[in-house]
């Protein structure tokens, strides 16, 4: 059940690299809604390769609505499908892949996991080519979000350590012209959450963003508010105190990341997701030949990001976007 | 659905802080299984009040088997319903919070959320004695993990910032006697988890351990491995090198947290949580009275931890032990 | 997953007939509702046994709500639980069935399946006992609807074949002087359904209705409107025509049940279900002793009912309520 | 969620009669498996539309599989996709019914439910078109059963009443003739299934197999064994009694239909539905115009199948297959 997610708009995700497609079926989104098809696929195109910082795969990405909608646009109540064709599949690529695990990757486990079953042709369908179709479901969501006067917009904090735009992208030059690859941090914030959104012990609003975010292959930490550092502080510190202003309730920091026992609390909804660099890097590493049993090197060639976090950016909105749109389906 | 965790083994947690009881409904313990009910209460008493840097709070927090074992003491595969009475509710202590909330705590949108229906007293709901019953789910899910020879523990990685024990421990005398609290890291480690435990997209092993960390109430922040500093770092550096150990295969360093796409690797799994200082606090602090929508003050009485960090171990070690045996049973 | 029902009211139904109690844990009531507790237990008594026709077992079932409402009484948004203790629990009437299966009854599956973990005591979680907490659940939600203007009734349509009342009755006496049972057909009725409630394929109304009424363990046909008759019919004869009745629109005759498409038509929502005869009776039946694999026979001494479905009319009522409720809130 | 069904093998139905294309995604099924993809081909060729009492439209209804096999065509453990095209979809044929709802179709509710986002071009999400995916889910089940050693088979009962197989298809004519339709009882069995699968109280095989049933569009009743009968039944009558086989345990009837207490016994489970005549019939109804508030007539035209039970078979064995897969999954 690993590839679904959500309790209303719920949705599964579908597809492998170098599958005939790679999509999405979403369960959950009321009847009658308009959806604009161009900015499903402007918001995918953010997360697309072909970038100068990324991948020189060329995919047209086309999204192809296939269920969902009736003849005026509308959604019908019944679930949408919608795919993506792959159609630039190199399988050569990655057929020296079978038996040696890329560290850093999920080759490994997959393998014991998996056996005869695994597809390890692009990464099968842990490649990061699947968030595409939660791009899909994200921009509906932020779609129906926006409706509702809720806007959602990330950005970069680091790449490698730098906060400096041009320090970053200097050093994801650097980083590729070294055959490696470097990690980032990105933010994320909603605003215009109303107040309460969000349910109990397990379907909080961090529980549930952090189970979408972590959905990001490349994530490995998440922190809302002031995140680990709140284990530094003080009460005194980390408490947002209120106070009135005018006939609205705010709190003076936002420590809490607006979100309160799992409710969204008012104040911007703020988390931040650590993208580990791709471990995919030309630069020989040490591995195992598991069909022989012995220790053996490989460096990993074919298309890859030197730095993955500009284009998880989009990932990472999707990712706060079903998780609220859910939530908030759920509070109705 | 918000009380409830769990595709496999899955238990919905229950109760108030002042209600006749709290507890936990279980669902998917295989038949048969014999469970130690002494060591569920030795579990649950290192999360119980009372201790030197804890609240005052005195309650026996006695588990009540209500069903789900058959008269031999075996599971009978029915659902397991454990309870703990509510016995020391001194319910006035509260009632002042009805129209002012406490900066840091769920009172604000819990006011806005559910109106009349809203239950303050203690917290309600949201109270941390709400991971007790959690703790049970946890504490049987341990005991069924360690029959497959799965070792989960955890300790407190710094407090307040300090690493040191002793300094942690004369941080909370001091916080404490200044009517503040502190918060803390934790880190949990899981050993022994066979290779590719754990399922696609949004049922990776850090999806489903975010999702049942993050429903411990003070948690702010969690990192796999890494964690947020893989952000900072080099795929060359990042990435965990296979080797063959005898015929195991294991990786140099643990940068992945024992975690590759979603799945176990067969090293350790290791996650960090950042534990937010206790929000209620004796120092005065502003808030507003939402009756008469003024600015006030408050300060908070009653029994509370000045750290929550040393009662919530049991609780983290309850939210890795149930997302992996959830998951096991799932990979099965 | 079993002892679950419902998408958003969603519940889990726990506990075996000489377990310390039964009950259930119920998620998804909104928060500040007002329920009449006192309407919960005299919907329980029609269940409970101890009247003219049915097994003389005395127990109070008497309903304990742990958790779920504030101190005024209202729904908090946090789950319900709600249990009736055990209190007249003869386990020595059972241990004779250790080895023996009973025709009809449960028993010889739940050998094989849960081996030593079986209950065997009161056919344990298979216990028609079970079925209190079920209308504890169904009570709820009949009150639900009944705020919205749906009122649920059920009659019993015939008692092994008999349809007049009286002769009803005397056939349950005679069969009961004979060591025997009879089984019987009971018909369900919602009016005030609004037009459309349910959801697509397998999220009809008729589909969960049938899910739910199968969750009485007597249950052995179910059928809407004019039901396995239908398949007899042409369609000029089971189609219902529309009409105008002032502005609303009606059909002329029912041979839909108030059900197409799985949604509701705004006509009553009929159904019936077969309640097979109680499967424990005096007379000497053929089994076979599993422990020998031997042939043998057995009667079945205890407390039984000659008929069981007089006690099941407020299941049958709780199946539809619960189904509908759960259906009504998923469409909103 | 309504168009999802099961709890491991988890599969959500999608499109509508007119949209680009119908399908299914499937979650569960285990990586390393073989499935014939001709044999979905042959036995969705059962329900395909064309045979000599069937409507007339004609469509390849060629299965598409998008996702979920690796190079070596066995599954990855990953969802299944798998598509129809919509290749002749004469619209203009529909267009007269968006005011006018046809008796015994869902076409008022739905209008009601969905507003300006109904899709009511052939029957929209309604059309029993879209069992053609909820049989490719159970020809996998099927196929997935049969290396277990379990067989599913179902024919025809009764249609109109008749049961002779000359006077059936004679009476198929002859409402066809008449601009009529007529209805039919199908029988479906699974021989082989172990004892013990079935969970808890709603989620037995009763259960299941209903829920699953009642996802086929003209299904208005189910039974079991002996089914509505059990209600006329005495218990000495009713009761299966058990006897040893040389070492297996065997009932002497099967008026259980192989379900005791939700679980299989070991003999066959046998379920019988009535199939209700096809709602559109050229004969002229009456009706009423939604635009107008007012009373009118209507005569059916397009392409309908007299009677549906033939083609309704293959997806009688799906509901029966996905639902003891799904089951077989679970209690392993």
């Amino acid at each position: 059940m690993g590839n679904s997610f959500g309790n209303i708009y719920k949705f599964t995700v579908f597809g492998q690299s170098h599958a005939p497609a790679i999509g999405v079926t979403i369960e959950g989104l009321p009847a009658g809604e308009k959806i604009d098809m161009e900015a499903i696929q402007s918001f995918l195109d953010r997360r697309a390769p072909g970038g100068k910082y990324s991948t020189s795969r060329k995919e047209a990405d086309k999204v192809e609505i296939l269920a969902g909608f009736n003849s005026a646009g509308l959604s019908c109540g019944s679930p949408i499908t919608a795919i993506i064709r792959n159609t630039d599949t190199r399988s050569k690529d990655y057929s020296y892949l079978e038996n040696v695990p890329r560290p850093g990757h999920s080759d490994y486990p997959a393998m014991v996991k998996y056996g005869e079953g695994r597809d390890y042709f692009g990464g099968g369908q842990f490649s990061g080519r699947l968030t595409a179709p939660m791009c899909i479901a994200g921009s509906i969501a932020l779609q129906m979000l926006e409706k509702m006067g809720i806007k959602i917009t990330s950005h970069i904090v680091s790449i490698g350590g730098e906060t400096d735009e041009e320090a970053m992208f200097a050093l994801i030059e650097k980083v590729k012209d070294e055959g490696d690859s470097v990690g980032g941090i990105i933010e994320c914030i909603a605003e215009g959450v109303p107040v309460g959104v969000g349910e109990g012990m397990f379907g909080g609003l961090e529980n549930r963003i952090a189970q979408a975010a972590f959905g990001i292959p490349a994530v490995k930490g998440i922190e809302f508010g002031a995140g680990m550092a709140a284990g530094t502080m003080r009460g005194s510190e980390n408490n947002d105190e209120f106070y009135m202003d005018g006939d609205k309730v705010k709190t003076r920091g936002n420590n809490h990341g607006g979100i309160l026992g799992g409710m969204s609390s008012g104040m911007p909804i703020v988390f931040r997701v650590a993208i580990k660099p791709t471990p995919s890097i030309a630069i020989e590493q040490h591995s195992v030949d598991l069909s022989k049993g012995e220790n053996t090197t490989l460096s990993v060639h074919g298309r890859h990001d030197p730095c993955i976090a500009p284009r998880a950016l989009p990932c990472v909105e999707s990712a706060m976007a079903v998780a609220i749109y859910d939530a908030i389906l759920e509070s109705m």
